[in-house]
């Protein structure tokens, strides 16, 4: 439909009389990012061109000014590698998200052009040019060795001050000092705060200023920048040392135990996408209405999945303030991208750029080079030039940061993203799958009705079908292997009957969703500490989807299930491990007791009761007294059984609720399947 | 014994008389290799001071001569890092070789000083610093565009000639020009003549001649080297992409199919260790004895394990020359080597060395970062500092030879290093193995009787026992895990019972040692394409060793295992997959027949038939024509099957015989127990 638009040149022209600029000022054309191929042209003078959309943008105009200027950006038609189908692969030799180019959530629709803070701007003959402060901690955390690395613009030495101030604003250091083109000033902190998650703590951040003054102490530029003092690992996983047993005998896994400060933490979180089909229309508010909802959710790690853009500034300094952990991956994704020398010289220019920009960031955990690469669908490996470029690169800029060559590595595992796979639930699958980290899963779920109303012509709206606006809002045939994803339609029908609504309809599908999602969250904590990780995939839409894998519909509207996985995700909460979602009457259930544990503190144990609710009965099962909590261990308790009345049908729930705690309280809505050939009515509990 | 040697400082002092220099010479001390923390000192003048071995040095002694000198080059005692036990885990912050501190197979003698070239070269005041040669091969190896960058010393331009010779001797290209203090010279040859293993085609070298020289045509400097035109590449391993098949679906294994010239060959080999305790008594002499051997026994690639030394330059000029791989590891080896900055520092010249010296060679295949980094027993990950700093010098400064962390990586395996463990018998478990690659595997055998003789008193010879010189000759307590290795006297006599003299004991343990190489060398074969390696672990010994997996005993004397191994790896052969060692007389022999070929080109297909051998008595058991040979395709044939005599005991063998390719039989010694039980004596024979 747009795809004509993809070809043509654009032009952005702007005219503006020039200023009066005394000595030694110049005028500056400044850009954060231009997307993709460009130039910069000023009164038909060719001043710079490039090619990447992550690397600023800085040329000086000064000595090309005439009184009336006409500056014009000339954007290249899209980047698309040949001889490729039309779809993501086209994307493959180019630092350009390849998400826009298709995805089974994205439509084709490929942005060009400014992205980010785009102006003119004048500067004096003295300004910093660039500031980077990087810190190392002693080993127990009891000091902090900061140098700042200042680079200047000036044709003489000036005067600086530095000094910092801690979270609570209160000043720890101040250096005065003479200045050169290139400084470094060090100090160091006594028992730095330390900057932690929002559930471990508080993303404590000190405040660093650095001016440079002229002789009369008048200041002639500043830089604020925030720094969080933390110790970010990836250590190996509990247990990974003891495998493989057997000879001939492999490796053990790639460690994904994430280490804060010392600490194991279980990461949960999310695979955060683009929240705008164009980048250039995010704003800060955007990312911030977004990022209360994760950490809400009870996340504590965003993985900024390849598909999509690095973000803006913004979101970091959001994430730096707001205890949430960032893993950054750079833009690849699911395909091959080549050993070739140019290719390789564009992602060496954006990638110092990225590294440069997002290093000093509290919240940076890990570099990872893309999404799925080392896949069949993908066909890269450890051998590929463009990731050995990338190691090395974020090896030289930012060692102290960990590495991961791509999502997943050797004893991870992406998927499945749906509630039902060759006859099995992801209920069952889970338990029998033995990961180290969960970094994608999906469950399916429809958006409310507004958000349905929004993309859908109301004459369209129920029931859904095919060929039409639901399928191209991803409700059908959005994944190639299962022709009615993400709506999953036939589950649907198969567990609870064919909706006679679309309210009805988007209930089931968000009861399921919710089903899946809390399954998954709660598997892998119970998992733990072998497992480590869990984020879904993913966060939000990009669009009003008619049917997707999203926690969050457009633009920013939570589906049920993200009050399930926020529950799931609680730092302590009872659980039960149930292994299958339907249920048939005059069945014995089965449910495993489970308290999970993420905090660092002890605490006396709990009393749990469990209770089976049936429409308005509510059977008591069993109660466990739990051990005393011990830091950042879950305990496992009795496994329940009980005879499921033989005149039961339709939703049911187990409930955990835990004596005097009911924060840590946990509800699972499971199905029963009516059984005809059973007559007896008999109920009984079986505890173990 | 030894280790009150291993604290002392060592001091070599040289006295000379200064030579007469005429203007613009100097006077130099040069050293290709000092181990491993030492100082230059002249006349009481400390000049040079250095931590690493494989870095060469080069001290300018011109200004602080006098008539009559003293040189000293002061050795710092065995560096140990502290507190640690007494063994490998000491030398865990050093670039120096681990294994003198003590291996199962290596006694603890740790040496230092100056290990390879040295002396004192008087300078011209114009000569060849460096020249560093490099090529890239078009993709369907039509050219080769060859860069060749020189750095002078020189006060003036000079003039320069350079001259390439194919492998005939014949000239394919000659520049002259002017030369300045970096000069960079480029050619182009059409059509080059590949480099190939010998086992596929010639190692085909030319030679490249650069001459510096002066107004009147006096040569002032002249660098000779050879290339041998190839391109090597890690790929997917066939079939790697199929896997994992389950959701959630992890990464799939790391590529190991190494591509010569586009060729996926079958890597056969070996790995090599360090032939003499003593680094500095090693010879070009030594090397070449070695590698003959090596390449008779059908080996196309060596692996230079991380706990012994990089080779001294005479060892890659002869793999070169010879048409033999080299696998280089750094010397990293079962340890976890720290992120620290003294180490990082140490290795990374230690490392750049080594890649500079060693990336001009045609055999030059893989860097590896080290040995089984990736296991509990070292406990490095991919997040070790030193593994990534390593991947990314290779990456900048030999990007086109591919790049392992360590063996094995995902896929691989390494072990087991017995014939029979927890019960099961290596045939078994090699058959029950997939593995894309076997890098290390070994089966224990004795040397002969005169290399024993050498090792041991006389009177300790024969019955071999613990706590004597069999012990500390590795016949015992060597690998932890089984007190009696490396002799397996328990195995030995569980098979064949207790050895009456020296002589029935070598025989026993060298049959079994043939049996197993065979066995694990043909079923990783048979695993192919999805496998595409077998090294066994070791070829040579460093010392008369009392007990080793060694294919060759100290210091150049094959066991007859060499022999089976040599025969289980040629080109084309018959191979029969068996699946045990020990039968019992009236059971059903089964062997299920192969023609193994790792040759590209088509054949006609050939006659195998297969005997019993019993004794004197010979019992035909199948024939089998095979299918035409199919480039680098083995082919599956049927399956024999035959009852035993019911009166057999003792070993027997089955022979392979190929109708007109004599070239292509294959022989398997096995042992049949009596079986009491039995009384029928049938035979006969049920072919599928």
């Amino acid at each position: 439909m747009f795809g004509w638009m993809e070809d043509l040149y654009y032009t952005y022209r702007a005219s503006f009389l020039s200023p009066v600029l005394t000595p030694g000022q110049s005028l500056w054309f400044v850009s954060k990012g231009i997307d993709y191929e460009f130039e910069i042209i000023l009164n038909g003078e060719l001043l710079h061109r490039q090619e990447g959309m992550f690397t600023p943008v800085e040329v000086d105009l000064t000595s090309s000014l005439a009184h009336e200027n006409i500056l014009e950006v000339r954007i290249a038609p899209v980047p698309k590698r040949v001889p490729y189908p039309i779809d993501r692969s086209q994307a493959s030799h180019v630092v350009k998200p390849a998400v826009s180019y298709g995805w089974d959530w994205h439509p084709r629709l490929i942005p060009l052009g400014i992205w980010d803070e785009t102006g003119i701007e004048i500067r004096n003959s003295t300004f910093i040019d660039t500031l980077d402060l990087r810190y190392e901690l002693s080993e127990h955390f009891k000091w902090a060795d900061i140098v700042l690395q200042v680079q200047l613009v000036a044709n003489n030495p000036v005067k600086y001050v530095w000094w910092l101030k801690d979270p609570s604003g209160n000043q720890v250091f101040e250096k005065r000092g003479d200045c050169r083109s290139c400084t470094i000033v060090e100090c160091s902190i006594d028992n730095p705060r330390l900057w932690w998650t929002h559930d471990h703590g508080m993303p404590e951040l000190y405040e660093s200023v650095f001016e440079i003054l002229d002789e009369k102490g008048y200041v002639l530029d500043r830089r604020t920048t925030r720094v969080g003092f933390r110790r970010i690992r990836l250590v190996p996983n509990d247990g990974a040392w003891n495998e493989p047993k057997d000879f001939p005998k492999g490796p053990s896994v790639s460690p994904i135990q994430l280490e804060l400060n010392g600490r194991p933490i279980f990461a949960k979180g999310t695979n955060w996408v683009n929240p705008e089909i164009f980048p250039g229309t995010i704003t800060e508010q955007r990312y911030q209405e977004l990022l209360e909802i994760a950490r809400m959710a009870n996340f504590n790690l965003l993985r900024i999945w390849g598909g999509g853009i690095v973000n803006k500034e913004s979101f970091y300094d959001l994430c730096d303030r707001m205890g949430l952990l960032v893993w950054q991956e750079f833009p690849l994704a699911c395909n091959n991208y080549p050993d070739d020398a140019h290719y390789l010289s564009i992602l060496e220019q954006e990638a110092v750029s990225i590294i440069k920009r997002l290093r000093n960031h509290a919240c940076l955990a890990i570099w990872c080079g893309g999404n799925e690469l080392f896949n069949s669908w993908s066909g890269m490996t450890d051998q590929s030039l463009a990731l050995r470029l990338l190691n090395a690169l974020c090896y030289r800029y930012d060692r102290q940061t960990p590495f991961l060559p791509t999502s997943p590595v050797y004893g991870m595992g992406h998927g499945n993203y749906v509630f039902k796979w060759e006859g099995k639930e992801v209920l069952e699958t889970m338990i029998e799958s033995r990961n180290t980290a969960y970094t994608e899963f999906g469950i399916p779920g429809l958006p409310s009705r507004s958000v349905l109303e929004r993309a859908l012509p109301v004459e369209e709206l129920f029931p859904p079908r095919d060929n039409s606006a639901w399928q191209s809002h991803h409700a059908y045939h959005a994944w190639d292997v299962m022709p009615d994803t993400w709506l999953c339609a036939s589950l649907l029908e198969e567990y609870f009957g064919k909706a006679r609504s679309l309210d009805e309809l988007i209930e089931q599908s968000q009861l399921l969703q919710s089903v899946g999602y809390k399954a998954i969250f709660e598997e892998a904590r119970r998992q733990k500490p072998y497992c480590s990780m869990a984020l879904n995939w993913c966060f939000n839409d990009v669009w009003p989807a008619a049917g997707n894998n999203s926690l969050v519909a457009y633009p920013k509207e939570p589906k049920p299930a993200l009050g399930a996985v926020s529950a799931s995700c609680r730092p302590v909460c009872a659980s039960a491990r149930v292994r299958k979602f339907v249920w048939t009457a005059g069945e014995i259930f089965e449910a495993e007791l489970w308290l999970l544990n993420d905090r660092f503190t002890e605490a006396p144990g709990v009393l749990i009761k469990s209770y089976l609710i049936w429409g308005a009965d509510s059977q008591f099962l069993l109660e466990w007294h739990t051990p005393n909590l011990v830091s950042n261990r879950n305990e496992a308790g009795p496994t329940l059984r009980f005879i499921l009345p033989s005149d039961m049908i339709g939703c049911f729930s187990l409930r955990l609720e835990v004596v005097g705690h009911p924060e840590y309280d946990s509800e699972y809505t499971l199905l029963c399947r009516g059984n005809k050939a059973m007559a007896k009515k008999d109920t009984a509990i079986m505890n173990v």
